[in-house]
């Protein structure tokens, strides 16, 4: 089966806003072996909308539209669906009867022009919207099938789950799609792709997408097929050919953030963490304290942006930072040293480098990072040259300062690399 | 001039990526008055690829296309606009030595494959890509102007600038995009349309959005017109009627975000500041040090999870923890005035509270945080329970605090509010 998925709005033709309904709704259609085969953005304009139903539904059984279901003048889905397919629009008393009541329990009447929510086209099944004013319709035509469904994405996303969903699996074949995830650090995307192309081009029938994400490769991998078991088996030698080819570079696989990686090991080792950070100035911190319970491994972090912050915080020798400059591996082991003995944590990183504009020279540019991890048996430091502006080589420093934990772990605790958890 | 926007590349339809380039192209055209009519995402497949072109051609004046000309099997773009117009393809000997001249400064010979992308249709004009290898063209059929252009942002938005903008502006009639934005801090979408509302409506011809993002509400305020002074005038009258209605809740008239106004009130002021941090984690730090030059007014910053943290780094007594609670007005106090003093900066900043999904109890539910601003003539607490995740609730309380330092600044050093800046 063949999708088109039409989003409705004016809204959605300005330089604001992107339609992302339709990523969510891809996800869905291709589990159930659907290929979306066009995406349209229509404004609020009964002509161009028009041309957009009539044109998908020439070419595909399957027409999902979002948008466009309101109450006022604007929102013209419902009636240029109806014009379209030739059927009558009727009041449908149940629909008003709600609609009047979630007004009720808002203490405020219905206005007149929330009637036209309850027109509903001959034929057509109402998809309820317990979130929302607007319900949804499904239509049947010439066997194809029409989904109009809410613009917004918490009224959109249960409809669809719920109520298009069941229709939809009635319908499709036993064609399913199987999907990886693999996330890699410390790689570039060409590295990683010259790495495992020998691998997956030789399997066909299998779509390989290689996304480079702030930090990190994703490799998604996806088969279509009716054969589960066939499936499965396929993306296990394909995972474990990756396993090889891209070794503890691989950090998850089942869609965690590396903080959520590293949250994981820490509290599985016991193990409590603080920071130290100069560039990064509280990034590393804040990504470590983004995980729920984050308060059992983590248990202090500074920002020592000045030197003197730096000695008072961190015990950092001013006559260290004299010498090295405060720029150096020296100051960033100093820090991860100074703030673990300070804290009486488990582990200790310090960051320190020049995240620009300003500020760089010839012997130490814009993007020098040196990042520490002071641990009971030591400690180790990593010198780098990030690319990027600001913003990149301060993201880059926290997800190579996380990236450190993470290898501490699987080579200092016993901690197997990261295996597949979900399977889909 | 009305324009459609075809965004090509199977990588489109998968549930990982959203074209972004349409954004940069919609914002372009319609500065130079051209309307986007309606956007499509087709795969690299001739038949869907030739039905998009063929609908876009019967609309509209302009057809902007995005991808599909690189040198594999998959780029169908030239070719399938080339057979839709009936026009044959020459190979032309200036892209052709172009292209093999880039593949020797890489010290490699040019694949076979790329010779396709020296292929032109008749008539077709090339827009040259120093970027990449794949040159654009520019195409006039019927009165109908088409654009093709790479993929790769990088190589779209210069060739766009530089090749696609001075023809457009030849044909394009006097119209002009005249457009505004303003940030609001501290109040919800609902409440700002239902305040704002009375004004925009009283101009026809104004397009007004309101957009919800996260800890702010922008405004964005556009007219199409050929009178470039008229649109100023009605535009600064609708601005004033926002700044009587919205007062200081309007941050932000330039398009700058949250922590720039700050940066730029605290630089201006000759102020420096510090933060002392539980809930939010580092958030406000991180955000106080993102922008370039933060070293002049960011002193230091602690992240005092643990009470422990709080006594050691910010002088909070632990008998006010123990009788007040580690979340609590007095202890968000303790915290500011604490770092303050340490830091020895000219305000200090403390938060404290309860970002969830565990730690919330009947008295202090998820969602409640302390935020206190110390200075030298006292110190400004605010109690607040936040809705939403604990990203949503950190978010938050890191906006309120900026927030908090911005209001100082415009009732204790006499700053004027927000006022427009840039103006297109």
């Amino acid at each position: 089966m063949k999708a088109e998925i039409i989003a409705v709005g004016s809204e959605l033709l300005t330089p604001d806003r992107v339609d992302t309904n339709s990523l969510f709704l891809t996800e869905e259609l291709n589990k159930l072996g659907i290929e979306v085969v066009r995406k349209s953005i229509v404004g609020d304009n009964r002509d161009y909308l028009s041309a957009a139903f009539k044109e998908a539904l020439e070419r595909v059984e399957l027409v999902i539209a979002s948008g466009g279901l309101g109450p006022t003048e604007d929102d013209l889905t419902r009636e240029t669906v109806a014009e379209l397919l030739g059927r009558k629009l009727h009041l449908n008393n149940e629909i008003l009867r709600y609609i009047e009541g979630r007004f009720r329990q808002l203490g405020r009447e219905m206005p007149a022009v929330n009637v036209r929510q309850a027109m509903v086209p001959e034929g057509a099944e109402v998809l309820e919207n317990p979130r929302g004013s607007a319900p949804g319709l499904w239509l049947e035509d010439a066997g194809r099938c029409i989904a109009l469904l809410p613009g917004p994405p918490r009224e959109l996303k249960p409809m669809y789950q719920e109520q298009v969903l069941p229709r939809l699996q009635r319908r499709s074949s036993n064609m399913r799609m199987f999907h990886r995830e693999l996330r890699v650090a410390g790689m570039g995307e060409s590295s990683v792709e010259q790495r495992i192309r020998p691998i997956y081009t030789r399997y066909a029938g299998l779509n390989t997408t290689i996304l480079a994400a702030p930090g990190e490769i994703q490799i998604h991998l996806r088969v279509w097929t009716d054969d589960a078991a066939h499936a499965q088996k396929t993306l296990d030698e394909i995972v474990q050919g990756f396993e090889i080819a891209l070794a503890d570079r691989i950090f998850s696989q089942d869609g965690s953030s590396m903080e959520e990686v590293v949250a994981g090991l820490l509290t599985r080792n016991n193990s409590t963490i603080s920071a130290a950070e100069s560039c990064t100035g509280g990034l590393l911190a804040q990504r470590l304290t983004s995980i729920a319970g984050s308060s059992s491994y983590f248990l202090g972090g500074v920002v020592s942006y000045s030197n003197e912050r730096k000695t008072a915080w961190a015990d950092v020798p001013p006559e260290l930072i004299q010498s090295k400059g405060a720029v150096s591996g020296e100051v960033a082991i100093a820090l991860a040293d100074g703030i673990r003995r300070h804290v009486g944590s488990t582990l200790g990183v310090g960051i320190t480098g020049i995240a620009g504009p300003g500020g760089g020279s010839d012997e130490k540019p814009v993007g020098t990072v040196h990042i520490a991890l002071a641990h009971a048996g030591g400690v180790k430091e990593r010198g780098v040259l990030f690319p990027g502006d600001r913003e990149a080589i301060r993201w880059h420093a926290s997800q190579l300062a996380l990236d450190l934990v993470r290898i501490h772990f699987l080579y200092n605790a016993g901690e197997p690399p990261a295996r597949s958890a979900k399977r889909s």
